[in-house]
């Protein structure tokens, strides 16, 4: 496997160049001026990208898996009450990672392919008389079956059950590609990733935090100390880390905001939703159809496709890497051997984009789908001819 | 214009990242013995890509253009008579390089499309009675029509001639890319450049010299100095360049030559052959034709494709890179407005070339031209999936 | 402040130029083989470096503090007794982290300049009849006071002592600078970085582990989940990552060793004994004296300078990046404002250090300490000269 | 030998990471809007840096001995006069290439370690009555000796002789990093390279014409194509170029200046003043001299030093890339074994530079030259001290 062709893996994701030179730098001293600089425009650029006027701002060098550990141990005490609702693998897992630091889920379960259960969630609140649950932990974007939950929705239900439980969202597969509005959506805390749209490699957890979420840090109980957010803020406000920073990657950071922003991040929000609609309208035109199950779901930086039954879609992506060098990704969880997944975010062209729909057909031909050449390719070229010049198919990096 | 797509032009070619990073490193003394490691193979690897047992090799710091300058004005004398043929902008350009350095060049026209009259100068030659003609002048591939030209065949017909004159080989878009066999075709003086089948920045001119072409350096009283090759070949003995040398390049082509010899040479030129038919197949799905007017002229480098009659064939290379940020070559000299070319040379994949075509495919219909989306690639897609396994489908670069 | 100069920090160190471009790449599927291989050899190095047979080997995308965070979260359960000394800033850190996450530390003061107090140590082990210590925890270079503590001792100390508790040792700012062997000093959990002997930016947190402490991992009750080695080993063994790995850093790791077993472990040792022999020489020349106080202390990798009674160490630090755009290290602690640091670690010459040495000289001179210009360079020339040839003088990184 | 420490060539020089980053970029095409934006401020920047309004500039894939080729085969004729004076290698070589393209060379020899005679060349030019002598060459900075020339009083000499002859001037060495004065000093063509002041690899040739060269492009008849200023002026003119740009360095080069710009022409000669300063106090602490005879001869750019009677200059280059990777320069042509240079231009600190007089010191002492150690460390220490927060004491490249 050669690394010319794109990846279509819902991230990391390809990285731009800008950003690629942006954090090759020689090691400079963590504690000078120079790392202040750097890391100084951080958090208001990252603000804007979440809209939120206030939200307090922490980056750890980890993963989002290592984002969750940080919301969860900083915000909440082992014993807490959470309600969470399940509908895939990344939902599930948080859903774990709250167990196993001894946190009491709630879990609302919904069918792989739907969002949030808002209604259920609703209900529960509601029930909880006693207020004793202390966030709602809702995926924005499960990245496992391609499904946009409505976070306003979650929003308006917590607020329906005149319950004051903190609002937890998993923005990992769709904040700096997909309208991100914490402020209005009422977000207590906002969980990122630096290996998505905000193109670089895995190596940044980031998380925002309201005001409400900032009272809890003081009180909550949680074991923590790598990830501990009061610590990072203390060593932040005097320009540093409590421990040595990542440095590349934070600068990496702040360009990859200013790329953003040279773009315009609603341009950037267009350019995704228009390379998605490319690829639904390849999927359709192959007379496949997406897991997720309505078009108010529809994922703008992940499609996963549904196969035919009795077909195993993971040797689609094993075939495709093998034999001609492109990545997909496999289905998880239940929904492993039923979909496969194309990622559609990040640093990407309607142009790259149409070299995966062209890899896809060979792929299932070559395992005797029922796949037309071009036909996928040619859905998708209608599209992005009708909707050529829009702010949506301005392209991110330059020289 | 973005640098997000790959580029389709007949070189400079997409760089591998092995050779991003072989190019990219301080300031060395290129009097030092790093320097002496990395330029003492280049010799011998340049004999195994050009089929040579003892050719004498000579890289210049300048382009093919001064690879051209360097052969003429190293092996010639003002007022020496050449035969050439012209069959297309680079042909021609060579012939009036020749010109202005005084020589007098007997000109074979061919049609842009044909490839070098052979018949014609084997009949020139055969009248050349007193064998004043020094030098024999081919472009293997003529870039500027997708043309390429039996080498072979012009060592035939020198022979068949019984004439003592030089056989210069332009092969800068074929060597390292198409079939090249120096000494088997008699070839006295090769010409090749890194950016094309090299994968390389633009920037090193390379000669290769028969023991014929490397005794008519000590008579030959061409004005030069930058490109004389008697100071090279003597300070490259040294381990050194006559002035400062293009350490960067220099390693890199070390390098690529590493890479095309892991690879193995002729499964380049399988791989090359093998995309290059995809393009044809396409072509011809679209109901268009090539340039190159036989099969047997087709080149595996580049594909110039004539456009409807009363179409400008360069608004498709500007809407392209306007519209869809993606680089084609537009037509020079003769077939200027008249053809666009497709490069399909280096570092490339059948799943990139792909990507072009579905790019060539929408900037042609929003010309209104009558293209059905989707029909190039399917042609290509089938052909790419018969063939993958084959030899020709191994990729290139590992990170 | 420029990225010019070298940096003289405790780490991250300077990186050279093979692993700048190791780990520029592109992104890849970390679900492929690409990525298998890049990992696989991982593992075994990493035990090459730590002398270990069979040692267990987890990474993760975190920096050191999170490898302390994941030897006890993984090892030891809330409430549980550790025995630690401490005797600098990152000794102190490590009980503090211990603390946070519910451990009770037994605490052995020692004076900052001292190793840890190995005697009182074994005192505490045998007033330990029911042996309730569950773990003995030690920097083995604590990094700020440039002071390595002799494990083997330590080691000798539990033995004697006839005590079961596991021996966790902080090698961050030591292993792959300095002698490390796990096997022979019965280390049970040992820890590493990325940024310092392994010469590249932060960001993996490394942590082995011997038969016992593996054991321990199935009962240890310590909250983890990110941090989670059972997760971590499983995945290995699969050839991925329980989520998204820091694929370039990982990359990095493994030519790191490369380059470290190219020059030989034992020599990179030497290396690092003899460029910090010549910083102690020029100290001595300066009429200074090390933080260290026993030549058996002397740290290979950092020195801790002790400033005139009165004078603030940090000014020579600040000075030193403002004027000079040169990175030395401060105080930390008890011993803030009495010393500054030398770091001396990694991608490292002895001319690079001399120049180090040189600027110092300016910068005290400029804040009239009394130290004659070029005397510790004098003294450290003589030294790098009388060694010079030596297996220390070799050099790491060819282009 | 590594790349670990600095160089200390007269050329190529270190390059600043900026500059790494800038010409580290995929292949683009070369006829697209992204060249022609990295192209066209160029023109503007280079005459700023020569201080000229309105001078023509050529750039070529080349070194500075194509931009003294494209010179005199642009402006002159085969059997033309030109008056030059040789004082080192560099000016003779010039005088060589002349040759080689049929010029008749006047030759005013001067001492190596004096500059040009400008007394006796004003003689011969007033001794040309007739007005044969078409052009007056000179180095600017001769690099073998470490010599630079006063221009404006080669100008005065030929205006005080009434002589019409264009004056060339080969500023390679000097250009972007000392005052260079191109319309106040009269100078007619002006020539640079990459790889010395503007901090890049080898591969640009540069070249700057007054209004009078230009006149001369279009009746000289010297032999040219690849250097013909006229095609590339004209090509040039449509935002291209004659054949494929080095378009990697043409970026260089334009991030090159706004660094030069962004720390001030005038801060950037103090800077080469002030280091350079710094060596000759050292030089004069080891009680040795410079090549040049004069005070205000000594080049800024670089120092030849002048080794005892007998020893041999060369064993200093050897052994200091052997023992100690530290690279220096040989004494070249009549001054070869009796100097060894070490350059000092380009992207260089104080600091830098005092690791290269260490190490020249390791050296001579190795060698058993009467140097004491320390002696001209401390003497360039004083100086930089004393100058430090001057403007000549800003650094260049930020990350």
């Amino acid at each position: 496997m050669s690394t010319q062709n794109p990846i279509f893996i819902p991230g990391p994701t390809n990285i731009p160049e800008e950003l690629r030179r942006a954090i090759d730098f020689p090691s400079i001293d963590h504690r000078s001026a120079l790392f202040a600089e750097m890391f100084q425009p951080l958090a208001a650029g990252l603000r804007r990208v979440l809209k939120s006027e206030d939200a307090q701002i922490a980056v750890f060098p980890a993963t989002g898996t290592g984002a969750w550990e940080a919301t969860v141990t900083n915000l909440l005490s082992p014993g807490d009450r959470v309600l969470a609702s399940r509908y895939g693998m990344f939902s599930h897992r948080w859903i774990d990672l709250c167990r196993r630091h001894g946190l009491q889920v709630e879990v609302i379960e919904a069918a792989w392919g739907e969002g949030a259960a808002v209604q259920d969630m609703e209900q529960a609140l509601a029930a909880d008389r006693e207020h004793q649950i202390r966030a709602v932990l809702v995926c924005h974007n499960e990245t496992a079956t391609g499904v946009r939950t409505d976070i306003a929705a979650v929003r308006r239900a917590i607020d329906a059950a005149g319950h004051p439980a903190m609002l937890f969202v998993d923005g990992v597969s769709s904040i700096a590609s997909m309208d991100f509005r914490m402020d209005e959506w009422g977000v207590d805390a906002a969980i990122a990733g630096s290996q998505k749209g905000f193109m670089l490699p895995a190596g940044l957890a980031i998380i925002a935090l309201s005001a409400k979420a900032e009272a809890a840090l003081q009180t909550a109980r949680g074991a923590r100390c790598f990830f501990d957010i009061r610590d990072m803020l203390k060593s932040n406000a005097n320009g540093g880390f409590p421990y040595t920073p990542p440095v590349n990657l934070i600068r990496g950071l702040s360009v990859s905001i200013e790329m953003l922003e040279r773009e315009g991040l609603e341009n950037v929000f267009a350019r995704h939703a228009r390379i998605a609609e490319g690829v639904r309208k390849a999927v359709a035109a192959w007379g496949l159809s997406l897991c997720a199950r309505h078009p108010s779901l529809y994922s703008d930086t992940v499609s996963a496709i549904v196969v035919p039954a009795g077909f195993d879609a993971t040797r689609i992506v094993t075939h495709a890497a093998r034999t001609y060098g492109v990545a997909f990704g496999v289905g998880l969880g239940e929904v492993a051997g039923k979909v496969f997944r194309i990622g559609h975010l990040g640093s990407l062209t309607d142009v790259m984009m149409l070299s995966g729909l062209a890899a896809a057909e060979m792929v299932m031909a070559d395992l005797r789908l029922p796949v037309e050449m071009g036909s996928g390719v040619a859905a998708a070229q209608d599209y992005y001819r009708a909707t050529a010049g829009s702010a949506g198919s301005s392209v991110t990096a330059a020289a």
